[in-house]
């Protein structure tokens, strides 16, 4: 019936994108508190923070102190999000607790990078390679590879999967051409155009050109299509997901009308686990962590679970009621 | 790569389902007015009203109020929900502006069967004969027919694929036996158990059985996975959907934390028309109305299109700067 993956590696985006949003200020030690939390749920790899400048992004300027409060639990990789040279330097600052590499993003839609980053796409390759240099220099892995926008951009509109797979391979061949292997590229539905169908043509297509090239999903929840399009690429034998505690980085409220959470992570724990797919997460401990998240920003998220439940608790107490009645 | 549909039937769930759970008091003139508007955006069949006990569902006492507000529209039906014999006689008094049937409901689940209406299977039979004879007797047609929590039960636990398909049969036979024609059978899931894996088994196994037999699908959103497990649906070929707009009857509110919303229609559109999928609805009508209901409840409603917007606009204005910078 389809290719459902036997497992998922999730990579938790909650703290990074929900801390980034929120009007805060949020306390230090509660950023500290949540991430340590996430890193007791079985996720294995946690977005914990964000060394962007803190102008820009108040929510994040306590980036260093929140890392100093982290407790290192084996087996989970912390990474932390740099976006300059400025954030790098700070970023290496952590080297002992973070997890830093590079990553190669590209663009599929030259409207959104002349739009962005006021440039082509050739002068767009010249800043990757100055990139992919200053992470040689720093001793930084440069493994992954993410199409941004790849199934749709409010600036280009909807983006062909020819366009996206035609990206890919330009991708891969900048890296070869650096030394480089790329060991993932993740799919990214930044400004949430996708449907379950699209996921499954541009998935389809990717995979159909280049068979044995793991890809990941990154998903936003804007239109309500996460949780559709997460089935949509585990039907299509993805088994990579980016996903955020809770939705955080979302936001029910009109206010935040804007605001583009990723695919909430117990939500999609949720999911794989009762169609068998092996998450490796107590979906309890993280519902947990979903409910922290709320009480920390100060407002409902946009998760679902952390209201309705789990289906555990219900099978236990309906088979003892099976069982009393026998 | 699936059985998408070609076109989609949507019975709007919303008032009903709505302002049957809101603390209210709401103003019989706003009922009115969002059934009147929601009759304007293509939708055909809606559930207007429930004459059920007013001491019991307080927020349904003006039911007969508001069908005299109700604007016939030509093609679109507007329905009233009865479950005993004195809801049945005041549904009948609006017979000139309702359509009035009888559904014929089932239960896999023996323990919720006794635990709610303290019946054995034997006995609730009889009482659905029972059904069948004031149907008859007053002239409804009775021709639907519908398995409640058909994905999985709070009081029996997960329900077997087999054990539905037996209750369809058993369902038709009895209906059979009775001189009537069954032109469509609803699962439920009305406990919210269901995932895209558990729908597909089902509707696939009841579909193997009962190869000409339309299904419809009531999905409830109480875990998040309401639009993936319509998807689902959508994947299957099943083409009837319950769906209530803004995701009404459901909260993202903890104090209404047992609140089991329908899938939202609006975000269950959107879905379609971006699949190529027919559903004849104007999108924009119905994301007011979804931004009507939350007016009306005076508070947040789970629907995330409503804030998210759709993509209609974003094409024409990014078409618009491509052609500009052409």
């Amino acid at each position: 019936m389809s290719d459902l993956p036997r497992s998922v590696r999730i990579t938790e985006e909650g703290p990074r994108e929900g801390f980034q949003i929120e009007p805060g200020p949020i306390p230090t030690a509660r950023k500290i508190e949540f991430i340590n939390a996430l890193a007791q749920t079985g996720l294995k790899r946690i977005q914990a923070v964000s060394f962007v400048n803190p102008k820009r992004v108040p929510g994040w300027a306590d980036a260093d102190e929140v890392v100093k409060g982290i407790i290192p639990v084996p087996g989970v990789q912390f990474a932390g999000l740099w976006l300059n040279e400025q954030g790098l330097q700070r970023a290496l600052t952590h080297k002992d607790k973070l997890y830093i590499d590079g990553k190669i993003n590209m663009y599929p839609s030259s409207a959104f990078l002349k739009r962005n980053n006021n440039m082509t796409q050739e002068q767009y390759r010249a800043e990757v390679l100055k990139f992919v240099a200053t992470c040689k220099q720093n001793g930084l892995p440069v493994d992954r590879g993410s199409i941004s926008s790849a199934f749709g951009c409010n600036f280009e509109g909807d983006i062909a999967p020819a366009t996206v797979v035609k990206l890919v391979g330009d991708l891969l061949d900048l890296a070869g051409s650096q030394g480089l292997k790329i060991k993932a590229v993740t799919l990214a539905d930044t400004m949430a155009w996708g449907t379950p169908l699209s996921i499954k043509r541009v998935v389809g297509a990717v995979r159909e050109k280049f068979p044995n090239l793991p890809l990941a999903l990154h998903l936003h929840d804007t239109r309500g299509m996460g949780i559709a399009n997460a089935f949509a690429g585990l039907e299509m034998g993805v088994d990579r997901y980016d996903a955020a505690a809770a939705g955080l980085g979302g936001c029910p409220f009109a206010k935040h009308k804007g605001a583009a959470g990723n695919v909430c992570t117990e939500d999609f724990v949720f999911m794989c686990q009762e169609m068998g797919i092996e998450t490796g997460v107590d979906l309890d401990k993280l519902i947990a962590c979903a409910q922290m998240a709320e009480e920390i920003v100060g407002h409902p998220l946009p998760g679902t679970l952390k209201m309705g439940g789990t289906l555990q608790a219900l099978r236990v107490k309906a088979a003892q009621n099976l069982a009393a009645a026998a």
